[in-house]
């Protein structure tokens, strides 16, 4: 174990700030109190270094001594590794933390991604593509998940990466207004990102970019 | 860790045969040698005992003593804990398997299951939304993994759940032509599903829906 490094890019445009994946590692180094500090690779002229790091060049990724992690999903995992504030001790709820996570990235993220993507298109509300992703995502994915953020305050007894995964997608969805049938799944939204370790983290990516428009 | 019993549907329609994601479950199994035997939930009419093991209302799910786990993707980094053959012991190589099965989840999968999803509605194939997914897939996924897997036998140096992961996203990818500008890619699906432990995965899935037309 060494120092950590997370690597974000140096600037983004206005749209994705606050959204921008390195907002999830910086959550859970926050929640861990995990000292660690920011790099930035460049945006707009992706070198072979950065690929070198992220194949598909994207950010973030973190380097812990001499291991280089890239995909949000896996970053979080291994810091979880670091500190029972991210992932519990106990095998059974260890394991919950782990599958919800999973569950973050592989169903929903899976499902809301695509409706983000199509949201910069011209494609038409009602067009059969729309229609048929827009229903994948509240009738598998939303409508399922609602019950279970009605019955418990975290997704595995504790708060965990389960947690951070979970909310960062869903908040991404909440921005859209995808979520203004499910109540208790905006209430969990609520509840995730008024962690004190959420709002430092965002306000730092705020002021990284901000920072950038000025040099 | 108790016996693992692994639940898939007792019955699929023909198409899915040989892609329901138990596959992979079963494969990693395989590779692994571990023992399990298979349990089924109706495909038709799902209960509540199956949202209780799986909140989405799909399959697998994989019960190892008193902890039951759903996900393929979180299935596969516990057993990837019972064996080094599944997940390498040394950390470096550890950490590059399990960021390699989270990209298969969240980069790659993501990309694909959405065109997917389209490939069975009457989408066109020049709308606005077909294209645009089509190029995220080509241009931002499949196009930078090729050089990745042009350039290596398994992603992280032993054979690990990251290729599991990563061959079976691909390996629909190619039954729906999508990998026909990228060699390295078809290469890597041919090297990886020769393997044993996926012919008899595989073979065990389509022995398993085959008894349940006939019963």
């Amino acid at each position: 174990m060494g120092d950590l490094v997370l690597t974000t890019y140096d600037w983004v445009p206005e749209w994705p700030r606050g959204f921008v994946r390195d907002v999830r590692v910086r959550w859970a180094l926050e929640e861990a109190g995990l000292p660690y500090r920011v790099e930035s690779t460049p945006f707009k002229d992706r070198q072979a270094q950065h690929f070198s790091h992220q194949p598909f060049g994207q950010v973030p990724w973190l380097t812990d001594g001499d291991i280089s992690i890239f995909e949000s999903g896996a970053i979080l995992l291994h810091l979880g590794n670091r500190s029972d504030k991210l992932l519990p001790a106990d095998p059974k709820r260890r394991s919950e933390a782990i599958e919800w996570a999973i569950a973050a990235l592989n169903s929903v993220e899976m499902a809301s991604l695509p409706l983000f993507i199509l949201s910069f298109t011209q494609e038409k509300r009602d067009s059969p593509g729309w229609k048929v992703l827009e229903e994948f995502l509240h009738k598998h994915r939303l409508a399922h998940l609602e019950p279970v953020l009605a019955g418990r305050e975290w997704l595995a007894g504790a708060f965990s990466i389960g947690d951070i995964l979970m909310a960062d997608v869903l908040r991404l969805c909440d921005r859209f207004e995808w979520l203004k049938d499910y109540p208790a799944s905006r209430a969990y939204v609520a509840r995730a990102t008024a962690r004190p370790a959420f709002a430092k983290a965002y306000a730092d990516q705020m002021a990284f970019f901000a920072k950038a428009d000025k040099s």
